[in-house]
């Protein structure tokens, strides 16, 4: 497969998360030798998908762009949620496990990243006054911070506690421990010392 | 994520070989949020895609569309391929996996698909006519058949045994049985079986 087009096709298709060269390459063959529609029709939505969908002005959650109105999100548009509770996260790929719990009655706000002073991510770099501005308007009395318990993520999370402090809203951090079905024996030692000092009245 | 166009992205990713719907999401969440430039890249790139490379009018390898002259793949144009030496293989896949190993001087036949008599896959939809031209014009002196040891692949083998039979041309089968690195305890009797019948001397 020396041809130039199939080498930027699986560059291209390398990108795509957990997708290695050998990986692309199958996927290129197979669109290259399966049914000549799924390809044009890969083709086709893929062009169109930057524009039809886009970050909600709200909260950064993926969003359907409509001609009649502002680009707002299903969760921010639903009436049904609680405007109260704002939880924070770093990514809209956190915030699709969130809603997979069903546990979630509010609404999210998506930093889009993490404080990050290795790659020169600063306070300045993250959407604080955004922020700032959606917890007044919506009259938030509670934040769930949801950031990863990563080194970042906890950076992120101290940031945002203080930056956020002057407004008196309660402010919760997602719990960090010994994962379902995880086995203690393996927990690494920062994951069982904070199961250890996360510990909850039995 | 019940966007109409994302489920219909994810849908077209989950075609791909290897991808369940939680992979295609995950693509499609990255070129969601990620650059916006890769989904329009992947965009052109595919539409033209099955335009551009056509299958090989010779041997059904893959082969870069041309406006001046026939179809034809880089193997079947490289002149210091010896032309009398021929291997049949199911699919572009497998020519591939031969190609990777260096040993193979001659070129190939694809026949794009095996017998399969539950599949209701019989020998008229393979290309044997295709296949006995070839044979004749490039003078061929030997057929290496690289159908994959399986039933259908066996099946096809022994079809293109007997088709090609008259035309006195030395026929050989790839060989089967214990892979490299492979632990006899944990082969298979089936392949046990073959790695002992086809045991060569030392």
């Amino acid at each position: 497969m020396s041809n130039m087009k199939v080498r930027r096709l699986v560059q291209l298709f390398a990108r795509l998360p957990g997708v290695g060269e050998k990986t692309a390459q199958r996927y290129v063959l197979h669109l290259l030798t399966g049914d000549e529609e799924t390809p044009r029709e890969l083709a086709r939505e893929l062009a169109t998908l930057r524009d039809e969908l886009r970050p909600c002005e709200r909260c950064g959650n993926v969003a359907e762009v409509r001609a009649d109105g502002p680009t707002v999100c299903e969760i921010c548009a639903d009436s049904r949620r609680d405007p109260t509770i704002l939880c924070v996260v770093a990514r809209v790929h956190d915030l699709m496990a969130i809603e997979r719990t069903m546990a979630m009655k509010g609404r999210y706000f998506v930093l889009g990243r993490l404080l990050s002073p290795l790659e020169g991510i600063g306070p300045e770099d993250l959407p604080i006054p955004r922020l700032l501005r959606l917890v007044a308007d919506d009259g938030v009395t509670e934040i769930i911070v949801a950031t990863p318990p990563s080194v970042d993520g906890e950076a992120t999370a101290l940031l945002l506690k203080r930056e956020l402090a002057s407004l008196g809203v309660s402010m919760t951090r997602i719990a960090s421990g010994v994962p379902h079905g995880g086995d203690l024996e393996y927990a690494d030692p920062i994951t069982m010392g904070r199961a250890l000092a996360g510990r909850r009245g039995l």
